[in-house]
């Protein structure tokens, strides 16, 4: 047998040197700086396994508002192994009848799979403004393509619960009616860049509790 | 002096074999496959000058519409010598009380400066609904990040020239309003995934020629 | 009203310029030349919402194998509307008692999450061998950095549905057993490189069909 | 109407929880560390309009030097809203018959569109040794692939000014005279890389300052 | 001659304005967070030449193992000039007989040049399982596509060194024989998930220090 | 023993449906079209190890030119499977007192080891004006960042072989000399540009064989 001097050697070498230094991941440090990268790498000495698990995604998030739907994220601000690695997931929820409202995500692409439900519309607009829509049942995969509007209309006789992918490890999200509706932003100016009509603003400013 | 024989050595190794292979750009070949990362390149031995140099931005688009805005793009679909670099410019036009409504970029940063005109608000939407808007004079620039939606008044009292620097040689452009009205995406499913009024829907179907 | 007119050169200008030459995707035409970063974008008309749906992690793989194990992909290559937009998804069945063997993923990271299933050890090696693993139950996620070899032991009492997403539309999968067993490399080069013996290399060398 | 309960709850989910911890954006925080991809992200809750607007632009450089040049940057360093987004401008000024002198942005490509003036004469050198030259106009757009050399020459009868966008936030400039003569490089071993005449080399070192 | 005024007006504006605050580089600065993207930043004014150059390179490893074999490093973990720069190189040392055993590097193509010896095996190995293997002498280069397993053997007469090139400044180094037997994975786990027979394994551990 | 039923299903999933669609690597296909990002793929049935093989480094480059210096490339260009991977090498001989001419990589940062010589003095130039340099003996590496100009000096006494690693598989090379001097940009406009006198930059002209 090798003797184990010889192992020494070897695990120095090739252990060592690498394993104080290199990281084959950088679990986010919250309390240190961010940067357009991510958040900066946790001490590696300190990162356990708990760090690389998320268990958010097994309850079924509130659904209690006016479109019947909930989301869970398990994004890198909260699963701190994602940090740096390009990928996160989350869950939506939603109620029979209920919708995803229309929304973006700047920068990302999202790939949903229908973990429970049935004639659940999945829908997309290009910007060209073709719509691409169908209805989805239970594994069906749809892919979003980054930066589009989508939404989903749960049409059928059973809570929906989609399972979403992206293509980013923090990814946002930019959702129609809050962005224009849940801020201070002047009714006159939405009506100008927008079209609708002033009332139509004010109605949804104060359902959303946007002011001005 | 060093005899011609070593310097065709010299050009030989160091400029023909590089020459004929490697290539400093891309320029589009409109005719072959595009890809994910662009158009395939043109033969080299046919890139001229004029495929680097574009002269469409020297003159105001038309802003003959209801937004009183016209947009006219130096983008890699009409500036072969773009593609592969990873940055666009773009030329907007808005009349005095004239808009540049609401809309996003999927993916690409866009930074703007001032040509010509005074008291142009400039303004986009953080994913948070938080709103960052400034009137802008000649000289000034102003950056949108990503994937948000954003949106120009000309409150001045001259028309205005924007000049837009894209973080992508082919951005491409969300627009809200034919995003939502400009198809044939049902007026139920507006109605539901973002609560505008039914009326409302119908009506901007009608103006931008939507159906459904 | 507004006058049509004025919608026409609206649409003109701001919709078919860009949309017959600008791409929000690039869904995959498998008949074309592929480059490093993708497939080539098929014909934008000949594009539907077919080529953004896949409904292939509806129904269990077949585990009818050593390792009671199945794998159904959807990623690019066959889901051609995933081409070029980084992120891709896949589902594992687990019979109880089951495994997914030891493998990794070069230049891509998975993340999971439990569809089905109880006491599912994932686990994965880091660069410096140290392990890390943890008994998942349904709705946990667990990351697996880009590279590193990992693995699932399904310990519960009911078959195991794991969905897996990856950082890139086109990962591919280097297996240890068939790596090293499933071909004609020479035992006594795997041997010398691996410090296996001859034995056990033949033994599986036989079991999976590799040769020499 | 919906109650404001559920609007809280909705709120709650899908604004808190990405707002407080994703971000749009990163703006640059100048007393934190600095890495590869950029600055550190300055705390979102002290981020204003101010840091994505930036008003240098509006008034030419000083061009009282022997290229009657002058260049405003509008870069990363000094507009902190641009960190991480991948692109930057800058106003180059040039007086009659002055010049930008040779130079080059390593790693980032250069679009600049004639804000005034005409008979510009622009050009950039390709790595074959092949010139790419052309006269511009007011309004046009030329591209300066990136890392190559580049110039402009003012052969009109009015002052120019250039706004130039580059693919990155912070690009670099590499300057052929300064790079050559305004540091202590030996003449030696300018002369033996370069082939210049010492008796040059030290007439130019002497005009810009340089040493050895 | 021009006035050093003049000078003096144009270094202030072209050097200083960007000097300060503008990098070409990042060298490391191991004592400061690091992120995703790599270390932070050293204070431009501590860098020397020193940070670009490192001499680890020019004496052998110790070869003194089991397989003959030593490898020397120069990433940016002990060579901070190429933080960030997405480039680095190592060196083996591979006696007659020897071996580097079969690893992979999770993320990194590994390029290499024979720079001394004769017939040393090169080969990687496919994620369809097929072999790519030649005799390599000094002088010929071998790619090793990123991720893939591969290993080279010393069938010379004489000792080889190898210098390895990198696509990643800081590559990570995956060994199979230490990810599985130097570290406390049960034996009963990898048993299930490779297929190696119990005894087999606990050998393997034994060599190499590993537990359970 | 396990069935071989059992393993044909198993491969068959497992293989089969990766490797004919999923690739490992994008071994250049020369004669098809080229985008961005790269050569098209070359069929992978067509692919042999001779693609991953490249024996041209094992010769010096002739050096009977004015530097008595001479360079070989290992690029995408001519070894093709390095395409789309990210790296590539090149081996540089410089005679005893020859030099490499200054140049730069637009785009790429270089990585090099001194595999014979010493006394050989590398150096670079930053943007900021300031010069890195030092002698460089057998072994040592040094990093010249993306961009900037650099060269080497063999003042040794004997013949340097240097290995040069690039950060891309398809470097540039810009070289001052032949970038002003070996083509037909006017020596006006060279003047002007680089303030280099008209007689100097005709004789150079005459030297390297531009015109005008």
């Amino acid at each position: 047998m090798i003797s184990p001097i010889f192992l020494f050697v070897f695990s120095f070498i090739l252990s060592c040197s690498y394993a104080l230094h290199v990281q084959d991941f950088c679990v986010a440090d919250y309390a240190a700086p961010q940067g357009p990268a991510g958040y900066s790498c946790k001490d590696p000495a300190k990162v356990t396994v708990d760090d690389f698990v998320h268990s958010g995604l097994g309850v079924p998030a509130n659904t209690s508002n006016m479109y019947k739907f909930g989301f869970t994220a398990a994004f890198a601000f909260n699963f701190p192994g994602l940090n740096g690695l390009g990928v996160s997931m989350g869950r939506a929820d939603v109620e029979v009848g209920g919708v995803v409202p229309i929304h973006s995500h700047p920068g990302a692409t999202e790939l949903v799979v229908i973990g429970e439900g049935s004639s659940i519309i999945g829908g997309f607009i290009a910007s060209n403004n073709k719509v691409y829509q169908k209805p989805l049942n239970k594994g069906d995969t749809m892919v979003l393509p980054q930066g589009l509007y989508h939404f989903f209309v749960n049409q059928g006789k059973t809570p929906a619960v989609i399972y979403a992918s992206f293509s980013s490890e923090s990814p946002t999200v930019q959702l129609l009616d809050t962005s224009l509706f849940q801020n201070d932003l002047a009714t006159d100016i939405i009506a100008k860049t927008t079209l609708l009509d002033a009332a139509q603003i004010q109605k949804l400013k104060e359902l959303f509790g946007g002011t001005n």
